[in-house]
């Protein structure tokens, strides 16, 4: 038996939600990240915090639809709904991440250097 | 002695504060009910909603900058700072307001009808 897909369909997308997701400067400095719409594993993302931390805020994203993650193996990858959030809220994203990059929210986390 | 004024200066705005005010139903109600920028008082909402929860609301508008109040005599009026949220999230709004009008999101708060 699969487990229910954890993530919301887009016609579901909670706008109170995707603000809620959105209010968090960790939070927002991972869909910095991931506004490249590239997918990153969870282990890519360099952050002042506990992995038990920031896999709260992954989980906060995925939840209110903003990300989109799946397991493969022993790793998790994650993605951001780009299209998914522009078709039912158009411009919120982009005008969160202009925002978010002019005064360096989410500044902390990074991805981890390439070795 | 003044009391030290509560409404943050346009520079001092900050984009997380305002995502988290516009976290919830109520006060995007609020807020969309402002939206035309007329100044409201207070007793002009109707809401299904305690009054000491519906000033909660409106301090928390006010103290992420969203709002601005006022008192004159015994009447508090509220008006929404638009100008000040443009200048520094633009954008942020106006897809706030257009995605809630859409998804009808605080449309349980009204202005009472007028006598």
């Amino acid at each position: 038996m699969r487990h229910k897909d954890p993530h919301p369909p887009v016609e579901r997308l909670v706008l109170t939600d995707v603000m809620a997701a959105l209010s968090d400067p960790l939070r927002i400095g991972v869909v910095r990240l991931l506004a490249d719409e590239r997918e990153r594993t969870f282990g890519e993302f360099d952050a002042p915090v506990a992995k038990s931390t920031l896999s709260h805020h992954l989980r906060t994203l995925r939840a209110a639809g903003v990300t989109r993650t799946r397991e493969e193996g022993t790793r998790c990858y994650v993605r951001l709904r780009r299209a998914d959030l522009e078709a039912r809220f158009p411009g919120l994203l982009d005008a969160v991440l202009a925002a978010a990059g002019r005064d360096a929210v989410g500044d902390r986390i990074r991805l981890q250097a390439e070795g």
